[in-house]
């Protein structure tokens, strides 16, 4: 793809309008992983837009309490080895003084963490190796275009106590032929999904034909969750990141974002959409 | 407070407008820890709004790759304790065959996390072993309320990504003069503070008396992150979450919502806004 460091990637799409589909190019914000490194060892991943790299690094030590003042830290730099292909998602922090001092038991208390992170040293890496856990997906439902675009509204319909707060996420569970089968609402948009999932899961209905819908952005993790019950369609009332994108077209999911009536964006794997074939180029 | 297991609270609020102040109710979305067991020992702690419960526990053991079927998992309950406090905060999840067998490693991957995370056992529990740590903010600076209303929009100036892609957060940094001296962008709004927190920490600017704006929501963890880095004032343009009102309150922090140039709702601690004078009740 494109330069790693830019804040967003051009994405090839389909832009699916009410009886229209034409290939186009779009936009995404870019999600790369962050390894931030203490006194070279692995400390923590963290999915980021690339920028203020040593910022992001330096306000996360301070939020989970290793560092208290600048006084407490050292160099903060992007790993400097010559030949490593990922310096650029790598940042190497050096602890001062008692903080320094401590460093084997921050070590020690982040160690597991990585270990059962659901992202690796890098993008790359973390698809790698999930595509060993988890086929891709084949087969699904495939959805009316039309039917796609009212999704939002649909899902937007069971959003009660956002209706009443403004504060919260949806996630809904919808058939081909557009029955809602689950839908929850939560402060986190990953908790959404979880108990949209937990749901059909608890119900014995799992695997199953049938769209994710959220309120939100499409990241990373929502597609890996996505992926890991088995759902083949996302369709998502906001943008969707680059990482998202790349996870669908690896994990077979059509992903669907900016969805509205009047048309959305489809990013991978448009064989379930009907309505959206365009020149064979385009997929 | 009210009832737990609502999924919105009660507030009481400051309504501010452009010459007015007046002292209302409203309802936030409820935030509310949730401890999931594995056989009666402690798992994950889920910051969530509660509903669902043992949805979100199995939907989030399928995500953490823990199970893969239903036929792995057992009885998923709220817990049983007669006399517990915090009954409605805990699920106890049991594994059947040979996913119980891997019970030990399950809890040995996960252990750590639970003792370096930024939730304990409940809201409660977690805002008090904070206090311990992070005494309550005291002076800061005073903000004009018009000035507060205009945060949003001069922070909004700063997203240049977000124009492309639609899909990332911000964050910025203001002084009580209305000078952004940080701002960032990324797909994960806790990122975006993360960096601009960080920035004025590696220019050894801490602690300073300012304001943080952010995009979208206000969280638990956005108020946690403004307490570690000193700033008393958070300027949301989205909802707080009841659990980020509760925190904001315990840590001296102004806290205002849904703000926009023709107002805002005022949380906490009103006597760093000018012009949000009402009656002392209200506060």
């Amino acid at each position: 793809m494109s330069d790693p460091l830019a804040p967003f990637k051009r994405v090839r799409i389909i832009r699916v309008g009410r009886a229209t589909a034409r290939a186009d190019e779009d936009v995404a914000a870019t999600e790369e992983p962050l390894e931030v490194r203490l006194h070279g060892r692995p400390f923590a991943v963290i999915m980021r837009t690339p920028g203020h790299d040593r910022q992001l690094a330096a306000g996360f030590l301070l939020s989970e309490g290793i560092i208290r003042t600048h006084e407490d830290l050292g160099a903060v730099e992007h790993c400097k080895h010559p030949h490593h292909p990922e310096v650029h998602n790598i940042v190497d922090v050096y602890l001062t003084g008692s903080t320094a001092r401590n460093l084997e038991g921050h070590l020690q208390e982040r160690r597991n963490i990585l270990t059962s992170s659901s992202c690796g040293l890098c993008g790359r890496v973390t698809i790698d190796s999930l595509r060993t856990q988890a086929a891709p997906l084949g087969g699904g439902p495939v959805l009316d275009a039309a039917l796609a675009g009212s999704l939002p509204d649909r899902l937007r319909e069971r959003q009660t106590v956002f209706d009443e707060t403004g504060g919260l996420h949806g996630a809904a569970i919808f058939t081909a032929a557009g029955e809602c089968i689950a839908s929850a609402e939560d402060v986190g948009r990953h908790n959404a999904v979880d108990k949209v999932v937990g749901r059909l899961l608890l119900d014995e209905r799992l695997p199953i034909e049938a769209a994710l819908a959220v309120s939100g952005r499409a990241s990373f993790e929502i597609v890996q969750k996505a992926w890991l019950a088995g759902l083949s369609i996302i369709c998502a009332v906001s943008a969707p990141s680059s990482l998202a994108i790349e996870l669908a077209h690896e994990a077979g999911i059509t992903l669907i974002g900016f969805a509205r009536e009047r048309g959305f964006n489809l990013y991978t794997h448009p064989q379930r959409i009907l309505g959206a074939a365009v020149e064979p180029s385009a997929t």
